[in-house]
């Protein structure tokens, strides 16, 4: 039996494809289209319509976030001020072969074996290191390379008929978004410190190598919350803390990076030790460490992985990844938590010549900034990843329940004697209160099996005996076993186990 | 007074950025920042997922619609299939004074006062036309124009480090997005025709003259339907029409376009004079008229409006935009609905060389494509402009009550003797079951015109008596009428009137 985790990558991608999960975009047509770009089936789309009511409940409505859309274009005065345009780049090299233009970085760090960083590397380091250590293309075999070219990973745009260059650019962030328009919907909302803001939207990239299906793309959804806060005062955050008294977080400290030692401390511990900075840092590690347990993480495989000098992003004072561990992908970076102080609110206020600190009872304050940024797309990949199962008889995703794409189906047991007409009638009852797939194509075994792929957690079958005494079964996905209901007590019941209950018991 | 549709444009728009529905992006920062961009505050944006959640419910759920996602870059191959690089443009005349580009149409429409069709004209009498009638350039008044030229509408991106120019784009509608993933998702869905696939998402169109708030966007959103279909049998509809059995469709057809003559028709004398080609077509439309006046638009001012040669889409045999009326914007398009044959599906076939048609009763098939497109920008700007209204004590949005940002508010009378506790006890039982806006600031006159402001239907309020004997008051935001109830039947009460209950009888 293939357990979480164990080396299913491909099986999950190709079974998210044929299922309608995900798929490449475009591919089925046009083998060349550019990589990185992903289709959300029917499936899939239901997933992740869930995980992201799911963290609109648990998350924003708790915290009283102001939700707001901004576009995906922006003026490139925006990121001016945010340091993208200066910021946001990979280094290229060419090889002087076969002209395949390749990150300077993975390639030397794919040559060498090691993570060393090289960020605080300039560019000339950067080519005597590939050059001094002979490192070859890994297309053509030569060890020929050009300079170090500084590519944004931006995608720019002309707007307007009267534009001869770019002017804008799409947000490789939702953050500007909620900055550039922090003051406005401060205003409106009637805010005060610390106001929360969240958005939800797509972003894009230009990277050189996406890869790994879901994991690196280039354009992709973020679940970004955006909290603003006076750093002199977040003893708001002291009560809230109280929740979690006790909560352990798992951290992987800079100074264990060698070692790779998880460090588990209580939010207290975090807090009075100094490590996490502030009660409202901690208050929001803890929040998510706890949303991804909600959402069907095992916490043991979970860990923040505290990012040193030259792995933060230019804006942060203090940046931990979220990150999940799988056999196939290691330890994967899920929601990006960076303390980004008041970088981005200054950067416009210098760059627009606006004034945009607020009002608190201390006087006029420039707000702080603290993040932590969902990757969507890597949630669902992981989720999948985590959720197969496989042994001699079948597949399965074991998928937690409330996030299955359905929450039940229902069979005839045949196609005949009137069992069709009573399993409709069940399932049209059912689908006022589930999501509900009604089939009744081939043998009840390959139904069973067709629904076990997609994680369906509950399967009905109308049978002969239902057509006596009005009883049908119930059969759990994980365990296979069967339990009998009477129909009037379906509904009650499937709402019991989709919240968690044994069968036996629901 | 002002009643529904009267002069209120600025009025809107100015009261959907002070108070969070709308406002253009990045311009409170940047004030070149390029127009047709605009940012949802969070009430818009409550207001846009009800609507979506409308949709979803009433349209695609009824209808089995598989709803995907695809990216909104699409290879540049995708659109030279799809016609857009061909046909998708603007024809722009350049003020040899001033160099002001202008659409040559606008200009001539604008100087003649006619609204002729002139997409039927060549480059050249184009450029005459303008030449012969003098036409003076709107900026600075010189009547010196160079030739015409074409200026495609798409943004072309250039994806991956390799890449020398460009080859993808940012999708000017998801349409396309549907018709290259049909295949998989009609497969993996294991389909039959007709099959409904649907699609929420951002579209993106470099408009030379963006305009009117939401009006005419560079990105705007839309709610696509994709109904691919067998064009020898839609007799799957013929049933299904019978639900809308009298109903009656309001057409300006083509032959009435001079004198804007309306012509209801009943579903049935739709279908047999063969004005609406098909049952599906008909049903379609009858659907998307309900939906409209569900969303309580007055079906006297919305009409289907017939497109002649010329104005229709490249890809259009038939196609009738669903309008609506106001005086301040006279008749405007929310819905695109557009009979797209198998223009779409043949021109990816022919560019990539794959087989897509699908097998049918009647053997291999390549189905045709209706689609109705939803603009939900336009809708929620016609949705304020409508609810607009004004007398000399207030200003209120008469918003249906379902598709209001709160459900209702809860004030205390005032901020002392205890009320503020209660009311804070009140507003978090609701806030289960509906959306709740509390508030203790200010007079409660002034809290009841601000709930009023932003379409609140009912105002809860504590008072000293609730103390006593555990009543409370419901006001209504239209009437300003108030009804006292136990506190224990507030809950179903309020079920009630946003269920469209008078206040008295709910």
């Amino acid at each position: 039996m293939t357990g979480p985790g164990a080396s299913a990558f491909n099986e999950v991608v190709a079974l998210a494809a044929r299922r309608g999960f995900f798929w490449p975009s475009s591919r089925d047509l046009y083998s060349d289209a550019p990589a990185g770009f992903w289709v959300y089936g029917p499936l899939g789309l239901r997933v992740k319509n869930k995980i992201i009511d799911m963290w609109r409940r648990r998350i924003l409505a708790r915290e009283g976030a102001q939700e707001i859309e901004t576009p995906s274009v922006l003026p490139l005065k925006v990121f001016e001020a945010s340091g993208h345009l200066e910021h946001f780049f990979d280094r290229l090299v060419e090889c002087g072969r076969c002209h395949s233009r390749l990150r300077a970085d993975k390639l030397l760090e794919e040559a060498t074996g090691s993570q060393i960083s090289l960020e605080g590397l300039s560019d000339e380091e950067l080519h005597d290191l590939l050059v001094g250590r002979g490192v070859r293309c890994p297309v053509c075999g030569a060890s020929e390379w050009t300079g170090i070219r500084r590519f944004n990973l931006m995608f720019t745009l002309a707007v307007g008929a009267e534009a001869e260059s770019p002017n804008a650019a799409l947000r490789p962030e939702t953050t500007q978004g909620s900055v550039v328009e922090f003051k406005r919907t401060f205003t409106v909302s009637r805010g005060k410190l610390p106001f929360v803001m969240a958005q939800v939207g797509r972003v894009y990239r230009n990277e050189i190598s996406p890869r790994r299906a879901l994991l690196r793309m280039r354009e992709f959804q973020q679940l970004e919350v955006h909290v603003f806060f006076d750093p002199e005062d977040t003893s708001a955050y002291e009560s809230k803390l109280a929740e979690f008294s006790g909560y352990r977080l798992r951290f992987l400290r800079g100074e264990d990076r060698e070692t790779g030692e998880i460090t588990e401390m209580t939010v207290e511990e975090a807090l009075s030790s100094g490590y996490t900075v502030n009660p409202l840092i901690t208050y929001w590690l803890a929040l998510y460490q706890r949303f991804f347990e909600e959402l069907g993480f095992p916490r043991d495989r979970l860990r923040y992985r505290e990012l040193l000098e030259g792995e933060k992003a230019h804006y942060a004072l203090v940046h931990w990844d979220l990150e999940v561990y799988t056999e196939d992908l290691g330890w994967v970076e899920l929601v990006n938590n960076a303390y980004r102080t008041d970088y981005d609110l200054s950067g416009h206020s210098r760059v627009s010549g606006v004034d945009l600190s607020v009002d608190t009872p201390r006087g006029k304050v420039l707000p702080h900034l603290y993040e932590p940024s969902i990757g969507i797309d890597r949630v669902i990949l992981h989720l999948l990843l985590l959720s197969y199962r496989r042994d001699e008889r079948r597949v399965w995703l074991a998928l937690p329940r409330e996030l299955a794409p359905y929450d039940v189906a229902v069979f005839p047991l045949v196609k005949k004697d009137g069992l069709p007409e009573r399993a409709v009638e069940v399932a049209r009852r059912l689908s006022r209160e589930f999501a509900v797939f009604y089939d009744d194509k081939g043998s009840i075994g390959k139904r069973y099996r067709r629904m076990d792929e997609v994680g369906t957690p509950a399967c009905v079958t109308v049978d002969h005996r239902t057509l006596e005494d009005s009883t049908v079964t119930i059969r759990d996905r994980d365990t296979m076993e069967q339990v009998r209901v009477p129909e009037e007590r379906l509904a009650d019941s499937l709402r019991r186990f989709l919240s968690g209950a044994d069968l036996r018991e629901a």
